[in-house]
């Protein structure tokens, strides 16, 4: 099978939004007047963000799945993404399922693939993915403000705990393995929800690296500090996985675990009313775990609102 | 150093086309009203695409190169790209050359880093490019008509040439080989070219599998057959290359080399004193090598305009 057969079996499409199809030197998108479209790309390695005996369908949906997190982040709608895959042999046993998970998270989003690049190499997937969002509306990691209120959607946590099974250095149950091990092979992008945040939440991102690590990067664009309730943010997990560690292990995981792809924001306290409406909205629950504080860093308390001591890590690729 | 101090030391720099300058979750881009935006992906691989000697300044150029040579076919003005890079090791002895070389192509075309990511990996680099192109004015694949003429841009050949000293299958004096590797390690998008033939040309793409191969695709997508007169092709390799090698090995390497990035491309017979205009704009040369005809296929003819028959292959990562 050449390069541009397996463009044409496996992801050659019908397409609407891109007036040439697959396969012209560039595909070219038009946003509707009025619209700044939002840019993000996203590059998944084997070994560093997939395991290499991942299931192709659920990785065809993370990879997509990861991207559209960042538009969730900026409150865009999914447009079009671009695909450029690397991979040591084409192999149809791989190629078919792989497609089939990324076209059906990319259908789901009328998300469309609109080019992109096919070549030898050590597995690589690199998305970068396009959305429209109203002028001025964009979601930004700069707009939190003292006195503002810190939500996050969905649970945290469970990626890790299903890496961490992974590796061996934990056993879980079946039934808790098998909701760790969903959360962290196909993570479900908060699109519809930072959508409804637009013109209510006053600064988002999404959290990849860890919640604390991805806050930081608000409060330190915002020029502002934050307070969290761990209290309620231990109770993040899901329940089927919650039970499965001890209280210390799983308040690392949902603080600094990583690979949640969840929204963490910011909104004032007049703004709670419409924070769950856009939550009812988007059917996608929302928990407020702390506030935005003028003095710079964070803190964690207790139920008390005693401090904890201890500091949590941040993934980085290269610390 | 860890993922966002690299990013801050060698990526980040003022920006004026994004709103938000790098470090969001997305970048903004607005076309100008009227516009259309390109969009192209191009991904390298170290041992693919680039020889893991090369100076990491010129990689950097060549990453930034095939993807504006993508806009160029396209008629594009560059505007914006985001970069992935993966790579085993942060070091600044490569990364401080190459950040050079990428942003000093990216400054010559106004082209702006918005966005991307970093992550530790096999060395690969995935670059995504925005350029915009006036609505309906898109130089595309499927516009050759019978009876149009067929160009080329600049030479062809050479960057072959170096790759098969590289490999060791010939030896080339020096003056030949350093000829040869800078047209191989750094190519020249032919941007301002792909604009001028906005509103002349019917149909282009930009040559890196090979000038047979990727003229093949504009005839497919036009449903259309070329005749291509191989006396003027064997002409088109710089003089300081074309003499190392034997008339044969010189057609195949015009022919099918690959890697030349430049510009094929057809317009009518009428458009010859625009075509000229373009590329005195442009001041990039421009060859007619051939014409398109009804009927389907690739002939080549010799001076006397005789069929030859040989077949040439195209470059294709998985054939």
């Amino acid at each position: 099978m050449g390069e541009f057969d397996l463009i044409d079996r496996f992801f050659k499409r019908p397409v609407s939004r891109n007036p040439l199809g697959i396969g012209d030197d560039c595909a070219l998108l038009a946003p509707a007047p009025g619209m700044q479209l939002a840019v993000s790309s996203d590059m998944l390695v084997e070994g560093r963000h997939f395991l290499s005996t991942v299931d192709p369908f659920k990785l065809g949906h993370k990879a997509l799945a990861v991207n559209l997190s960042d538009l969730a982040a900026c409150g865009a709608k999914p447009l079009a993404f671009t695909l450029a895959l690397s991979m040591q042999l084409a192999e149809e046993a791989w190629l078919e399922p792989f497609s089939r998970g990324l076209l059906a998270l990319a259908d789901e989003h009328l998300c469309e693939l609109v080019g992109g690049d096919t070549t030898r190499g050590p597995l690589n997937i690199c998305i970068a993915v396009f959305g429209e969002v109203p002028q001025g509306q964009a979601l930004l990691r700069s707009g939190a403000k003292a006195g503002d209120e810190i939500y996050v959607s969905g649970t945290l946590g469970e990626a890790r705990l299903a890496l961490e099974a992974f590796r061996g250095t934990l056993t879980l149950a079946a039934e808790a393995f098998e909701a760790a091990r969903a959360r962290m092979e196909q993570p479900t992008p908060r699109v519809a929800l930072g959508q409804a945040l637009r013109g209510v939440a006053t600064a988002a991102i999404d959290v990849s690296d860890g919640l604390l690590g991805d806050l930081a990067h608000i409060l330190r664009r915002s020029g502002v500090g934050a307070r969290i309730d761990t209290a309620v943010a231990s109770g993040l997990m899901t329940p089927a996985c919650s039970g499965a560690i001890d209280t210390e292990r799983r308040l690392e995981y949902v603080l600094a675990g990583g690979d949640d792809y969840e929204l963490v924001f910011t909104a004032p306290a007049s703004a709670r009313e419409a924070v769950q409406a856009a939550s009812r909205q988007a059917n996608t629950p929302v928990t407020r775990i702390g506030g935005i504080e003028t003095e710079t860093g964070l803190r964690l308390v207790d139920a008390q609102g005693l401090s904890i001591n201890r500091r949590y890590g941040s993934f980085d690729h290269f610390a």
